[in-house]
């Protein structure tokens, strides 16, 4: 799911998503609550028709922007009081707000609030953490949610095995549509992160879906398909392409390089992105040197149309049970660089 | 025309501007010449192919940039010495160097370099410059250009009647392809602009078309047409659209205002752009006060849309000869507001 933050992916049109091919999209409901308001989002028909979007939406419960941008904040057992990164102006949120919110913008799939403990935390800290979370959950559950809402559990618990391990039971028992990894994309290392899905991945219902928040490169995306995720979310093709950075098959490429300035050629041969099929790496290094606002659009279009195209080639391969073929041929791709 | 300065028309792409029925756009030979070099694009395949823009373009002749833009500028009879804008770099352009990069671009009107006089300016320096500015002009049309290139004279003279009638009967015996008037829209008043216009109009053949250079507000492209101008570029439309100042046939809606926060009306009814068939005015501020790049776009889209059919109406009404009940419509909507 690409990033829609403030109700917008950055810097292109719900047109150019569903060209490019994008099933569902995210956004925070931190964000949106605070500007312009859930409230009248509602009154305007709720976030799809405020954004022009008709396919699926997933919001956040708020939760990890509360502890990551806002201020002053003040946890509770009802909730966490805060100040906004906007104007500092306070504010509370907690299961029932949280809900409240995400029932008026009217997302698909909505999530559970829960507490993200900083990383590096200790044991003691993790585990009260996630106690809170698992008290949370079964609030955001008893909240009477918009009928069409899939609702999600987050497991927390750091980087702690039996934590994982405990988390996920509590939020299985409680039978949640889906099932998320929170807390992870925090720091921690790739190996730290791929071994603590692993501790918990297993208690998860085979039919339900799980989603790893927060990730990742596409390297990321595929060692973490192997392990049994289905979801992600991460602003990583929307900022790196804003920034000037690329994916392709044989890895990344940055446009302003000087080895580009006469290139005629896409910026991958064979993509059938909107910007490989009309533009050369030498009109968008152009673009991206003399800071054109179509620098931005242009490269997130092939950016996002990239990701798109490696999750649908990881869906195929699932279904085909090749997925060990599909990841040794990824990696194969890349040393071609 | 729409101002590409760079190569692109400021946050839309070139089938954005097709989809609006945008028919030519105007870009800078100056700014291209620094950046990425006329060279390159040359090589290239030309500016149509580089920005992948299959219809008019027309490039000025770099004349106003150097004067306006640059710094250290000396003029001499074979052209002006400057320093780049953008790294302080030494250049000469002339009119032989204007239309050899002219050609390099490729654009399919291109305009004779000329000196654009500041103002206000004595009618000495006035006359020394509009004498420079024709014997600019002939070395333009003795210059071996594309044989698809038409090449428009630039009329100067100032604020002076007896000057600017000199300057317009000497470009018109050399016969150029049309007529632009240069030097305008640098401070003088609407009223001197026009009483310039009228000044000189009638000199130039019934058949040869005339461009006012960098005009402007919609009033002044209907005044303008009232005196037989035929061709305007002016950044007025883009730029409005980014500073969220959006141009409807009631006037000027400034978006950011807090009336539109929940106003689920498009900009304009019955506009038929991509942006009111989309979009509310009340997400369109949500985006202008979120800073989102889709907000510049958009709002583009829209101002482009809205100047592409006053072109349009007034077309017609040129054709059907009903240009004055044309204007008398276009100023009773205005007081609609």
């Amino acid at each position: 799911m690409p990033v829609g933050t403030q109700g917008a992916v950055k810097a292109v049109s719900p047109e150019d998503l569903e060209r490019i091919g994008v099933k569902s999209i995210l956004a925070n409901t931190y964000h949106l609550y605070l500007r312009p308001g859930h409230k009248i989002i509602e009154r305007l028909g709720g976030l799809h028709r405020f954004m022009n979007w008709g396919r699926p939406i997933l919001t956040d419960s708020g939760g990890f922007q509360v502890y990551s941008l806002s201020t002053l904040r003040k946890i509770s057992e009802e909730g966490v009081t805060f100040q906004s990164h906007l104007d500092g102006s306070r504010h509370f949120i907690g299961p029932v707000e949280s809900m409240e919110i995400q029932k008026a913008l009217g997302a698909d799939i909505i999530m559970a609030f829960d507490e993200c403990a900083p990383y590096p935390a200790d044991y003691e800290y993790v585990l009260n953490s996630l106690k809170l979370t698992s008290r949370w959950a079964r609030k955001c559950l008893e909240y009477k949610r918009a009928p069409s809402q899939a609702l999600f559990g987050i497991i927390q618990g750091g980087i702690y095995r039996d934590l994982r391990e405990r988390s996920s039971k509590e939020l299985i028992d409680m039978d949640f549509d889906g099932y998320a990894f929170g807390g992870l994309s925090v720091g921690e290392d790739r190996q730290t992160r791929l071994r603590v899905i692993r501790d918990a991945i297993d208690f998860i219902p085979e039919e339900k879906p799980v989603y790893l928040m927060g990730v990742g490169a596409p390297e990321d995306l595929v060692e973490a398909v192997m392990l049994g995720i289905d979801m992600f979310d991460c602003v990583m093709p929307t900022r790196n392409a804003r920034n000037g950075t690329l994916f392709t098959s044989n890895g990344r490429l940055t446009i302003k390089n000087a080895r580009y300035v006469d290139d005629d050629r896409p910026i991958e041969e064979n993509c059938r992105c909107y910007t490989c099929s009309h533009f050369s790496r030498a009109y968008l290094r152009h673009l991206y040197m003399a800071k054109e606002l179509l620098s931005y659009r242009l490269n997130t279009i092939h950016n996002l149309h990239y990701y798109t195209q490696l999750m649908e080639g990881m869906r195929q391969a699932v279904r085909e049970d090749r997925m060990d073929a599909f990841r040794q041929t990824f990696y194969e791709n890349r040393k071609l660089n």
